[in-house]
């Protein structure tokens, strides 16, 4: 959008597209959607939805440190994707380039991290490739079917309309936040970290919702992303008891970290964000089959394009989350100087 | 098969599958094709065909050392494997994790190398990932139909039976061998190593076939893999002039290389072979359709489970590949000690 300044990784996702003929059969643009919507030649009612992720830097950063949550969070990112659209899957593969100096054991528990992680949702792997490489990185690619009237995007909000959360957030960054503080692994322990996509809730909510994304890179990047494609700001009502998980709740009072580094980091929970019409959303969300969901109301879409905490204080501070999604490649991936300059732009916000 | 050496390859995939249950909607066993096939709610007539490969050690061990080349390969790798299911592709998704030391000179030309790939078969990227990481790896994962009755699978050949590819062999080992053996790169210029799946030939062949696998791993693993699955053998008419492409054979005479390293080496080139009942195959690979397909013939299935090599001095040689293609690991990676055994291998079979 005019005005605001541009984030790096877009910019690097558009250098890439730049150079890629568009399908004539694919329904979104990019950036428009978290998985691709194709069409299916003799099939009028479905889009097939694909997606394809890679998990590394999380590994070779140190954040996950645990092989089984290595393989873990590889599935369930792409299945997150999804889950954003509102498919039904059909199953997942997978591609792991693995060091050589690993053992048996290390492979087994990725593996078997993939596995549950499919289990829970009753996925399936289909098949996958493996490689010898210096570096580890493991990538998956899911597959679904949605119904075309219903298939869920990043665009169609409206002023007004209420914002969701499919769960409470922030233990992606309370991870994120043991790690690049040093504080010690009992502190939010790795396992903690076993966000599940919201397949079922997808497919519930994509006869409703106006828009919805996932939140696998942080609440507030997801707004911001959904607030440049929409050209619509959000408020989010800080009521940080309620939008955050208890252990994340549970950490930042141990630790004196402020709440608000829960939801503005970089490393997201996998929850779905969507909007929905503030008419219907108390009697559609009331519906028996989100039983076992716990559906927050986080706050309003506003014609302001802008992202506004509403914090207990009962203060409210425009956030702009440009400086702080282009942090780690301004501070060349220093990760000190990262957190530094993080909690100095709270400062100034008056969030710390 | 019984009293067959194992192959650490197959070993290996079979302890990442060994945690992975099995989808009660595919069609395709471990091992069976080169893309997996599954059933797709709705359609009665078609598989799903899909398959992700990750393009890394070709890059790290500088194999490939033109970005272009990088992203050709990723591409048609994939592309190739729906081939031999013998897929109408539907597109594909790719994941480049890059150096962060790399410039945008060099990820572009891995876009356009990945977009010109495509364009020459009439397919798109859908969509993808960007990462960055301490050492590049690329991953593609492409998407098809496949009528049911027609897939293409590396099981079913018959004794008797004809063996063909669709081209020409030798230059993923032409160019292989030229690195590792520090010849100067004009002898096997890196640009001629711009394999295209055979996408439209599959579609064809899918008909009339009994089993296909592309030769992404070279000649003889393919052999040798058919081999395993299918417990018969095949009878290799070593015609150089006739089964190897003009460049390889020019550099082999050149450099004074015994040609059975072209088939013998572990980087292929993405034809497909396949089986085809004898009595039937003039008759089939005449039709006008197949015309501007190089189809060669290679030779025949034999009842008995071994590569038999028909060479041009009118002698015949069974080769064992397992020690080959467990070489690289034998040797721990060991490229000089590769090359060393390698060829220690042929003078022992009179090959060399």
């Amino acid at each position: 959008m005019k005005g605001m300044k541009e984030i790096f990784e877009n910019i690097n996702i558009d250098s890439w597209v730049q150079h890629f003929l568009r399908s004539p059969h694919q329904f979104n643009k990019p950036h428009d959607s978290d998985a691709e919507l194709i069409e299916i030649p003799g099939n009028s009612h479905h889009y097939l939805a694909v997606t394809i992720d890679t998990v590394a830097e999380e590994i070779t950063s140190g954040l996950y440190q645990d092989p089984y949550t290595m393989g873990w969070v590889t599935v369930m990112a792409c299945l997150s994707d999804l889950a954003a659209v509102g498919a039904e899957p059909l199953g997942l593969v997978v591609s792991a380039s693995i060091e050589p100096s690993r053992d048996r054991t290390f492979t087994n528990s990725i593996a078997r991290g993939m596995e549950d992680a499919c289990r829970t949702l009753g996925i399936f792997i289909l098949g996958g490739d493996t490689n010898i490489t210096p570096t580890i990185s493991l990538t998956s690619c899911a597959l679904g079917l949605v119904p075309r009237e219903n298939a869920m995007t990043r665009r169609g909000c409206k002023p007004g309309e209420d914002v969701f959360i499919t769960g409470g957030l922030g233990i992606g960054n309370a991870l994120g936040l043991v790690r690049l503080t040093k504080l010690p692994s009992d502190y939010f322990p790795e396992k903690i970290y076993r966000p599940v996509a919201h397949i079922k809730e997808g497919q519930i909510l994509r006869k409703y919702v106006s828009c919805c994304m996932d939140t696998s890179d942080g609440l507030l990047t997801t707004l911001d992303q959904l607030m440049r494609l929409n050209g619509l700001g959000f408020v989010v009502d800080c009521d940080w008891e309620r939008i955050l998980e208890p252990e994340v709740l549970e950490l930042c009072n141990k630790t004196q970290t402020p709440p608000w580094l829960m939801i503005a980091g970089p490393h997201g929970e996998f929850k779905l964000l969507f909007t929905i019409s503030a008419k219907v959303a108390d009697k559609v969300l009331a519906q028996p089959q989100f039983e076992g969901t716990n559906l927050i109301r986080l706050g309003k879409v506003q014609q302001t394009p802008a992202i506004s905490l509403a914090l207990p204080s009962g203060q409210s501070v425009n956030i702009d989350m440009a400086p702080i999604r282009n942090l780690l490649q301004t501070v060349g991936a220093d990760l000190e100087q990262y957190v530094r300059e993080f909690r100095s732009i709270g400062k100034k916000l008056g969030l710390e």
